[in-house]
């Protein structure tokens, strides 16, 4: 393990970030966090835990309870079947992702990351021992092209992330790009498929389409959900993966040894979570979304409507520079901070969260329409 | 990874606890966790930190005034002159244990564990990639004997484990061992040592000798700990390495891809954790030792008074049966669950923990007696 953490880096959005800590003047789009404060509902569950004294060692795979209005939730949702034994309450979406990555991969297997992807994918299937493979999505739109994941995938090929809504693009994978895994899995009976599903509530246009309406490779699919970003709760660290019981069993072991369990206080509190009505919080962030994509065309850039989770996207390749020294320069000369498109993977891009006051959007997009004028000129 | 983890069993004491859950009278002496609650300031501080929507992603690293705080605890009690950057707040000790042993090892290393001991150091051993040499303590009274551990360490020997006060035998180790110990890290530079001090605000006769007072060795010191066992917060999953910077910067990398960071109001719970006075929970201690010690003495076994930690660790040997078969007997016919300690790797004795209320305790005894007694008979 000690020769492969030498290999990853600490993650590109943090430490670009932390470039700039030390300058005042630095308005960020950088970090995937919801401004909004946790609910009170949920503030007030912990705060009622605190009082019944439920400070004591959770079960590893977590409290039943919370399982239990997990399969609840979610079978309402997707009109699953889900029992408590499919689902393990985990430290966040972080560690739902490297429990999946880990009970999947092995030496000599690989694993199918499309690109412009979350920038820990890598780093975790690099822990993980798999070989990764990036599959180009930016020429197709940001969807998944049948022939060029044919093309990655082998009988090795035993995971593949997808991520809909998408961080960074804020696209959703179309039925078509669903249509294409699903054909391409039924070839191979070893791939399975990681849903990142983290952004699964925020979707401002049709109904979000998904593989789990597959039924018949349904045992294939590992769901990865977290309260972080849904619900306001980045800092609480908790989330959830639904699989099959086989593949939970692994994941308990695991997660066992990594650390024992979640806290107990957080799990009481995240039952309380599905009491809330979220869509002021869907309602809030698209009318940011609108804003900002507004503001981006108007200053000429070529960019995609998101149609999910609460980031942008747009093309920089006009300008002839990497998107690092692009980000960079903005950053430092007007003070306002994006990410570089590299650290998802793709070059000619920037990343824009939006999930910042309007206020502080209006003069950050004030600041980038000047440097996209002073680059223009 | 996926092949390391099928090699991997679930917590033998969990999985040994949960054989007799459906019986509603059994009385168990199993789990090494406080029956007191968390205390009141540190629940308000919780409170406070939600109150202040303290709700948001915390860095990898950890809080800094939560590292601070650490630094000057361990500065004034251990005479250390740490700074932060020698910190990792992880999710308890399990996490800081997986950490330490996963940044020192890889594969063609291996780790020395001193048996018995506690149940997930070989597990955790066997997922970092390194071989785990077992050095038997039993004949030793529970110490380190130099020679049998330089019989197994090599250049190779990237690490070994200490942890005292110990669980299971609630022995603390003499300056003779440690003694021992440091002759042996100066003849090999490649030796680091994991100190597993979880216990050590428990300690009931002396004070505690230390690794920490060889100034000399220090950079081969990484410290876990925890607040579960020290301040009854087993619930919260809280803890902290204290490592030399450059291997904290590993378990950085690794912690963020593990799980992104600890729950932020769980640390800033934890800081007013240094305002607690706990010395009331080690007397409650010591008064249920000395009772659990006592009864096992006039019931015919051969013991150790525990120094420190709050498990006792009988010698069963005389009545010729396996520690699983006497732990198992007992549990069904007499309807008192304790540890066999073949779980920490030592035939002939059985772990009972006396972190339990003394009408429990009283009770729980009493069926050992009678059971002993069947045996004598």
């Amino acid at each position: 393990m000690k020769s492969k953490i030498k290999k990853i880096q600490i993650s590109g959005i943090r430490s670009f970030t932390g470039l700039f800590k030390e300058d005042p003047q630095m308005l960020y789009l950088t970090i995937g966090e919801p401004d909004l404060d946790t609910p009170e509902l949920i503030k007030a569950a912990a705060k009622k835990a605190l009082d019944d004294n439920l400070t004591h060692y959770p079960p590893a795979l977590g409290i039943e309870a919370l399982r239990k209005r997990i399969a609840q939730y979610e079978n309402e949702t997707f009109d699953d079947d889900l029992s408590i034994d499919e689902i393990i309450i985990t430290n966040g979406a972080t560690e739902g992702l490297i429990l999946s990555m880990w009970t999947l991969l092995k030496e000599n297997t690989n694993i199918v990351l499309p690109t412009p992807g979350y920038t820990l994918y890598q780093s975790q299937a690099s822990l993980s021992g798999g070989e990764v493979r990036l599959l180009d999505t930016i020429s197709d739109n940001f969807q998944i092209d049948e022939d060029k994941l044919r093309a990655l995938v082998d009988e090795q090929t035993h995971a593949l992330i997808l991520t809909s809504p998408n961080n960074p693009s804020g696209e959703v994978l179309t039925q078509k790009s669903l249509d294409a895994v699903y054909r391409v899995m039924l070839d191979y009976p070893n791939l399975h498929v990681i849903l990142d599903d983290v952004y699964n509530t925020f979707v401002y246009e049709e109904d979000l389409a998904t593989l789990r309406a597959f039924k018949d490779i349904r045992d294939r699919l590992l769901i990865v959900q977290a309260f972080s970003k849904s619900h306001a709760m980045t800092g609480w660290r908790i989330g959830y993966v639904i699989a099959p019981s086989s593949i939970i069993d692994e994941m308990h072991k695991l997660h066992q040894n990594l650390m024992a369990g979640v806290s107990s206080i957080t799990q009481y509190a995240s039952i309380a979570a599905f009491d809330v009505d979220t869509a002021y919080m869907k309602a809030d962030y698209k009318k940011r979304r609108d804003y900002v994509y507004q503001r981006l065309v108007d200053m000429g850039l070529e960019v995609n409507k998101p149609k999910g989770a609460f980031y942008i996207f747009p093309n920089i390749e006009k300008f002839n520079m990497s998107s690092y020294d692009f980000a960079y320069q903005c950053a430092t000369e007007y003070k306002v901070a994006m990410i570089p498109g590299i650290y998802f993977g793709s070059e000619g891009f920037v990343r824009l969260s939006y999930c910042y006051a309007m206020s502080d959007l209006k003069e950050a997009l004030d600041r980038l329409e000047r440097f996209v004028e002073s680059l223009s000129t």
